[in-house]
């Protein structure tokens, strides 16, 4: 074991091993459309659009001129109290107008995990509100990522987020749920017993986890528990909001009612940390009563105006570009070309939904491997937890770049194979 | 009790009570140097630069004009694994190299809350890691505000920001100690056990417990309790960061060597979504080591890069402008016009410390009521817990500017004089 090195780099990197990643990072210098550029010059293809955000591409120069034009006219003002900033009631008004939650209210914040926090503090708080003490646990999937905060950390379904604390979770009221089989979930609801349940909250289609679609019916069965037993559904839509399936929420394709839509990524096309929650009426109503206490949620940066106006900016081009078609388009593409490589006997299974795909490897493969031997050759995709692959490039992708990016993970797997594989840094 | 109406804004503002603040709004649409302007006009001098964070006041043409040209060059690329963006990299080594703990690491985010939360996780973490898996709890002082996130909500020392919720923490291993008097903090530290506390976080100045600046021999009692029981010593600078105390950081003022400290606001003075955490060495080193296990934080936007641009600027512009020195002398402006106003009947104590100032008002007067008819007469100023006035302006404040919103508290006295105190809104 050799000591670290105090006068290394300060900068401590995100869900990394210091020691394996130093002297190996890639230093990103440059974005435009579906390319970004290291600062030795390499030009990468953005096959999973940074993480899972990018949907509109790199580099617009429209959305430079209106982060310039917003913060000479007003950087920001908070919304705290009596305070607002215009910024900040248009983008909330925007969402709302999009969500397909009737009447919503609308709290903006900085990122996904933020939009966890709130959204699982507010459940609590509903319930307490209501009177019914005892519902305080919050469900969640296995193989789940909810962010790291504290309390997407105590429901996080990737064990390894959730562990190494010194108790089974920090917010101790959760509980996994099977991710596919709706029976088994049924009987977990019932052990628990319904009338402690507060909430379940699901990615519609599992990212971090795998890209796992659901399994047919799954969501539909989770939206009939939460009806029979008073349990709040909350759709986790940071990856899947604003078009990543080809509709404005994953909530629309699969035709679940949630209560509560937490959203990130897609809202700016991370030009600016924004997230938040959409709150349907039942959530939010008792909030709103004269004699109601204070929902007491708020950061600093809640309605950042200029976020904001990027936001909004986004979602224009989103529409003006016709991009939620052209996803649907797309994942015709992606599904052909995963369909393609499934049939490599050292693929184990491919995944596709919406503009969204997974190919899980053999066991003899390892997808860090693969994919350090694809950014290589100019294909950024990533490993996923369960051997996986991960594609998911911009909106703004042509066929040919789909057709690219698939050929260089076999291009990928060809290269090392042979090479057995090592545990992933990513389960460590 | 009217039912809520359902037509109305779509934005759920930030601890707001919102039947009695719909109807009422001030909507912020522009900003310039020290001043803010409503859609209706009216220009309103920024008295406690936004939630204490707009340093360097508002609107600024150089800040546009850096957000716009990273913007176009790269707005963003992730900081997980292998990736970096230069920008991220660039402001952690400034960050390294301003803070007062020698051979730092730097973790980026997006806001305070965030910070709390992977403090406080880090803390947790460390412990186990060293194999102290007793050490779970987190101790923090009574009145403290640490952020809204789960962990944050949990240590909450103003406790209608920790109730609610159906159980006494949502993570329940915190505690609260006496905000003052370090007798009593070792009596608690004695009565939890010692070995089983991770940490201690403090505000070095309690900011919206109402302004409180440090006990003498408090922050260092603290330091020596941590000390001598191997606890951690986390300093929350998310307000007293980059300068409000006419220091980098109120460590330094108040000598403290702090094992992480938490940051936001100051760091781009509200320009960007930007927090993160500085780590002492004793810290980073064991998740740095080859056989160490990762450490699992990261958010989407942490180092993000245009974000990371505009903290550099920021840092520039206050290095550039001598805005440290500037805050010295504003505080002794500050402190000169509070002990003139202390003496006023209706005033019961003033608290100064950097340019951070509170008027606690008596008992018969309201700073909520006094707020809103300072606003009326184009002053802005928050009421805090405790019947207190927030003053904390931008750091490019001029002395007449002091004197004028002390002045204005005093007119805000004079006009809702023989009104009775409502109980406080923010403390609902
Ligand atoms: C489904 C889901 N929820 C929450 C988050 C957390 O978002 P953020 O990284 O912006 O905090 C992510 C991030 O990948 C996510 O995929
Ligand atoms: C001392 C302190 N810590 C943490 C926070 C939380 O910061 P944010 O609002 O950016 O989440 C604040 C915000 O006011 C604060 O004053």
């Amino acid at each position: 074991m050799t000591a670290p090195d105090r006068t290394g780099p300060a900068l401590w990197s995100a869900q990394a091993h210091m020691p394996s990643v130093l002297g190996r990072q890639l230093t990103i210098t440059r974005g435009e459309g579906n390319y970004v550029f290291t600062s030795d010059g390499q030009r990468l293809f953005d096959g999973t659009a940074g993480l899972w955000h990018a949907n509109i591409g790199h580099g617009r120069a429209e959305m430079a001129e209106v982060a310039a034009e917003q913060m000479r006219t007003l950087e920001t003002y908070h919304v705290f109290g009596r305070y607002l900033n215009d910024r900040a009631v248009e983008l909330a008004e925007r969402v709302r107008d999009l969500s397909p939650v009737d009447d919503a209210k609308v709290i903006l914040n900085s990122g996904g995990s933020d939009s966890i926090d709130v959204a699982l503090k507010l459940a609590r708080r509903y319930w307490q509100l209501r009177g019914r003490h005892d519902k305080t646990v919050v469900l969640s999937r296995d193989l789940s990522y909810h962010g790291l905060h504290a309390f997407g950390t105590s429901v996080a379904g990737l064990d390894f987020n959730r562990e190494g604390y010194g108790t089974d979770a920090l917010v101790p009221e959760t509980a996994r749920i099977d991710t596919a089989d709706i029976e088994r979930v049924r009987q977990r609801v019932a052990e628990i017993g319904p009338d402690r349940i507060a909430a379940i909250i699901a990615e519609p289609i599992q990212g971090t986890g795998g890209v796992i679609p659901p399994a047919p019916g799954y969501l539909e069965g989770l939206q009939r528990i939460a009806d029979e037993h008073d349990i709040l559904f909350i759709a986790d839509e940071v990856i899947t909001g604003f078009g990543r399936t080809g509709t404005w929420f994953a909530s629309e394709r699969y035709g679940i009612r949630p209560d509560i839509i937490t959203m990130a990524k897609g809202i700016s096309s991370g030009y600016s940390a924004v997230g938040g929650i959409i709150v349907a009426p039942e959530v939010w109503e008792p909030f709103y009563t004269d004699d109601a206490p204070i929902y007491r949620h708020g950061t600093t940066y809640s309605g950042h105006a200029t976020s904001a106006a990027l936001a909004l900016k986004n979602l224009e081009i989103i529409e003006r570009e016709g991009l939620l078609d052209r996803v649907r388009s797309l994942e015709t593409v992606l599904a052909d070309e995963l369909a393609g490589i499934a049939a490599d006997p050292r693929v184990a299974a491919t995944r596709v939904a919406g503009f969204l795909g997974g190919i899980e490897l053999g066991p003899a493969h390892s997808a860090e491997r693969i994919t350090d031997a694809m950014v290589d050759e100019g294909w950024i995709a990533r490993p996923l937890r369960g051997n996986v692959v991960q594609i998911s490039p911009p909106f703004t992708t042509t066929d040919a770049e789909v057709r690219g990016i698939v050929a260089a993970v076999r291009a990928g797997l060809d290269a090392t194979s042979g090479a057995t594989a090592p545990e992933l840094a990513v389960a460590r």
